[in-house]
């Protein structure tokens, strides 16, 4: 660990290797209550987000795991449960624990039951779920799997026609098998901007771009802190609002867990994750009777690098973790702070 | 069948009973060598749209699917077979033919896999594909199953970063049931607008909204015309640009089928459909292990209404219904000769 100040950066920023980071979340997760097994998987799961650079879903997070075990919303020691529904339907129940730990149980055997069937689905439910969706649906990609991947949030969205936050942002996460090759990977909010971006605009001032959000009386507006107030709204007008309300079928109806407007209600606002569900589907394209299926997929992007389109999603973050292993990440000074004090501070109810 | 002038109207109409309209779309088909299977299902595909009041998928389609007969693109006579890929995966063979016969062959085995499996995947291919993609995922929804389709199309959409036609309008349609009730359904492109919609504001000299589309030079215009030189955008900007990626990869890399740059190459432009396939899901939320599914999906249009949103997808649809099948249609006067031509007339090389 160092700290540096860079010649064009005033803010000070602290560097560490990523099994330092990883050691920081662990003791800071385990002092509040957190089981060996769960404290690893969720470090693990930010330590996989500094590894690509995805600061926002970084140890930036380890704050509000740490809330929501320090209010004892969420058990730290929850055992997850693995459950067989039907020959294509697997079932998790987190028994009220974060997410990593019951996505580490359901995985794996997600895959197995595409492998078998050809289409699985994993439900995932009572879990909170405070990270990206691009890891459980990579994990499967690199097992040669497509994945898909829902999963609802607190009310912060207006559906199309309501003027009233709703939906969460209700991300979608996507992955396709590249044999020999990384998967294609995306991850995106059905909200037309993440809540720190706008958080971020009112803090410095700028104004949010159309269609970001209204207001609390529901007029349009690009004052990002009417919009914290009021509601966010989906990309793309109403058929984003269709795929939001889709989300919630899904990750809600169909796998037996709550929507987003329920769990907002239940939610205590210690600054954690709300409770969830999480759907998750996972094909086997080997189990389809086209042999050439790998190929093919080439001949698609082939197709559109032709026509300039080279960068895919998930290209910054591929290239992030072939440095980060040896190099290290840097955590800006204030945040390197925080998680130091909640590792070993005393401003805790930690024991 | 009557034609009438009406006072607010100087276009005349014609009507005709549902019967009517589809006894003349069968005759039209089957004079260029569609079988009597063939010729059912495509003129019944075409009668629920008219008989939902949806005029763009009705008998407006009749002269696109009757060139792809004359044009011998389209086998009016071919005979679908349905293949078991995987417990959970099945296979229709459309051997190029159109695809309403391929989909009454496989959706009610889909929907039975469905229900063993709990989750089960129809991939259809070598069909030609003109209707809308609600009709499938409704009559799925209307068996008490999720539904979730999706096709690709001739090349019209460029992808974000590019500036050339690379995908089709790619369609995605979903349903989910509502047990004593009409099925939750939409069925959005992941194209802004419709191609109908451009060609509508190109004729009647309106401007095209923002984000419809670029000129042939990439650069975004709303000049209507311009745009159907060079490319529609995707709606929602990236996200839907990678919704569309995919739909290229569900519905071409994983069922055996083509791209849409692929098909657009193979067309020969006769107003009719290119050739593709479709990628059809099917959940049984029976088999998810939550009894209260149904009830639960109930308070979640409740919790949409008491905040405004009482106006569901598919409404508009479900009422003409009711009124359609004792009232009729009323066709166009230029579009009614057109359809009694095809179907009487003596201008085609039917027999």
């Amino acid at each position: 660990m160092s700290v540096q100040k860079t010649a064009t950066d005033t803010t000070s920023s602290v560097s560490l290797t990523l099994d330092e980071a990883r050691d920081l979340a662990i003791a800071a997760l385990t002092r509040r209550g957190a089981d060996n097994r769960n404290a690893r998987a969720v470090a693990d799961i930010m330590i996989r987000a500094e590894r690509d650079r995805c600061a926002s879903h970084g140890l930036f997070r380890l704050q509000g795991y740490c809330a929501s075990l320090d209010s004892g919303k969420v058990d730290g020691a929850a055992h997850p449960t693995l459950h067989d529904m039907a020959p294509g339907v697997l079932k998790v129940d987190g028994k009220g624990g974060f997410a990593p730990l019951a996505l580490e149980l359901g995985l794996p055997a997600l895959a197995d039951r595409a492998r078998q069937q050809g289409v699985a689905v994993l439900g995932l439910t009572d879990i909170y779920h405070f990270a990206a969706l691009w890891p459980e649906v990579e994990t499967l990609g690199e097992l040669g799997l497509c994945g898909l991947a829902m999963t609802q949030a607190s009310p912060m969205v207006a559906p199309a026609g309501g003027t009233k936050p709703f939906f969460g942002t209700n991300p979608l996460a996507f992955s396709w098998p590249r044999p020999g090759q990384d998967p294609f990977v995306f991850d995106q909010a059905t909200a037309a901007l993440a809540r720190g971006e706008i958080m971020i605009m009112a803090r410095d001032g700028h104004d949010a771009p159309d269609g970001a959000g209204i207001d609390p009386d529901g007029n349009p507006t690009n004052d990002p802190a009417k919009i914290l107030e009021g509601a966010q709204l989906p990309f793309g007008g109403y058929k984003g609002s269709n795929i939001a309300l889709m989300i919630e079928l899904l990750a809600g109806a169909l796998i037996g867990s709550v929507f987003s407007v329920e769990s907002g209600r239940q939610d205590n606002k210690d600054g954690g994750p709300p409770v969830g569900g999480e759907f998750i589907l996972a094909m086997d394209p080997s189990r389809f009777g086209d042999a050439g299926w790998a190929a093919h997929t080439e001949v698609l992007f082939k197709e559109l690098e032709a026509i300039g389109v080279s960068r895919l999603p998930g290209t910054r973050r591929r290239l992030a973790r072939q440095e980060t292993p040896s190099q290290g990440i840097r955590l800006p000074k204030a945040l390197y702070d925080t998680v130091q004090d909640l590792a070993v501070g005393n401003d805790t109810d930690g024991d």
